[in-house]
């Protein structure tokens, strides 16, 4: 079967990390493209992704990897992108649809939309997929496929622009939504952005007690803590930003949690077994709407693996039923 | 390689959920007792752990499933330890080995010790392992391979009563380790009992939001909020028990959760982004620690498993880059 025509012919990537990095595989993996520059901040960076042989050209300059560009798309924190985006205007290509990966969408309208020409399209973007590793290394072509990507065109976007941007994103495996950038941030301080604040809170808090050790903390990290780590270890400049861009929602639901988490504190300070079995039974139909619908794996623990039985019968160096 | 004698003759699991089922198919695959029976208080269990062949015996009564066994372990809620072991105590033979793998530690000394004649020896123990799931279904051999199993000797405890226990968990896969039961009741209340009440909470004020719809939260939930509905979906009856049994324990791990929470909402409350980046970085080294010593997958996303890109290329029924 042949590949269709490719959705655009050079697509310029801002930062090449996780997502960055990914991008670049899945579209070449699927002719998405006909060609891939991108730009880095840092040498190391382009040293690697240029080794790795992920896209094309690997470019210093911002301004030099848009040139030309049918597709521009932004892998950068959200703090930078206003600041990226008033860099490559003057090198932009007219008609050229220029979109993000941000984790905010309101900041980044407000940050990178007065920046940009007039004569491009402006689509802002956000893949809601990721890891908890970062930089080139970490990205893969499936980390799309089957998860959300959500754009939120400003008023008055060009519907052909924002469904050639919707097509990229389902050629690279993901489904596609549109909503205002207002709902998106919304969405996201409850889905994302508050699980990460709570997740941080208390693997720190985890680590600062005095009556329990940080070693015993890992050991016996298999009892709940562990599932919090690993989104406790994303990437923090990303982290830093997202929290800084979308202080009000956050706050917000922060103020919700809060109310939430005092009612069931209430009912153990209270031993209202009643109020925590049935606040427990509910929350517990939630996980099954979302295995459900395939947002997550079904398998238990997440698919981890589980080591074999030890082979080796141990020693048994004391009493067996046998000495009895 | 022939096997060593079992370590025990008759082992009675008095419940047969995810962990007795996985005691029991363990216990087998490793040749830890001679035979295994069991009670369980449904009669729906009873006939699914028999269909499954899991044990040598299969009875309603916990008296009778104790008759004559060197080994017992309660496999049931906290709560009703007390009571079972008050039930079971005129049935053990002296000599015999009784323990339970309740999650709370406290509770189970001042619930079951009092009950039990003094001609057996009591050793309580939590085996620190579990998934999401529950029942005679969800257990399987490896469950406690590398994970930690605590054993909480009463002062006055026989060491070869508690050796012989212990070598049983390792004969499982576990690591044992053995400390006071109120400090273990410190440590679980950190990495266990404290991240399954905060995920409870979360994903309750997900489900309850007005201007974010359920189907969005599970829709757009891979961006952190999945990663707490694994622990939300933990057995309600267990849960409840837990926190109405380690209150205390809790409660001040609560205390100094709460104090970080509200400093890191002040930072952002007040755009501290080096504040926030500091934690964040601190956060991230703590994951690795867990990584290290094996207690969670390296693997990205707990090693979920991530769909291939869409083998055929999707329709393409727009303008392409070879239309312009």
């Amino acid at each position: 079967m042949t590949k269709p025509a490719p959705l655009f012919n050079r697509l310029a990537l801002i930062g090449v990390g996780l997502i960055g990095s990914s991008i670049a595989r899945a579209a070449r993996a699927q002719g998405a493209v006909r060609e891939i520059a991108a730009s880095a901040r840092s040498a190391a960076t382009r040293r690697r992704v240029a080794e790795l042989g992920l896209v094309d050209q690997v470019l210093e300059s911002n301004a030099a990897a848009v040139a030309g560009a049918d597709l521009i798309i932004v892998c950068a924190p959200v703090g930078v992108c206003g600041e990226i985006a008033k860099e490559i205007a003057p090198h932009l290509k007219s008609g050229a649809v220029v979109s993000d990966v941000g984790s905010v969408k309101g900041a980044i309208v407000r940050d990178m939309g007065p920046e940009l020409p007039a004569n491009v399209h402006f689509v802002p973007a956000h893949p809601v997929a990721g890891t908890e590793h970062s930089g080139p290394d970490a990205g893969f072509a499936e980390l799309f496929v089957g998860r959300w990507c959500i754009l939120t065109p400003p008023a008055g976007a060009d519907p052909a622009a924002v469904e050639r941007l919707a097509a990229f994103w389902r050629a690279l495996g993901a489904n596609v939504e549109s909503m205002p950038a207002v709902h998106h941030d919304l969405v996201l301080a409850i889905t994302s952005h508050l699980p990460h604040l709570i997740a941080y809170t208390i693997v720190g808090t985890a680590d600062e007690l005095g009556e329990v050790t940080r070693s015993e903390v890992l050991k016996f990290s298999a009892g709940g803590f562990r599932d919090f780590t690993r989104i406790a270890a994303s990437d923090p400049t990303m982290w830093r930003d997202v929290f800084l861009a979308n202080k009000d929602a956050v706050l917000e639901m922060l103020g919700t949690f809060n109310e939430d988490l005092a009612q069931l504190t209430r009912a153990i300070r209270r031993g209202d077994g009643d109020a925590l079995f049935d606040h427990f039974t509910r929350t517990r139909a939630i996980r099954r709407g979302i295995v459900d619908i395939g947002q997550d794996s079904p398998a238990p623990d997440f698919g981890r693996p589980h080591p074999d039985l030890p082979a080796e019968p141990l020693p048994r160096p004391y009493a067996t039923a046998d000495d009895k």
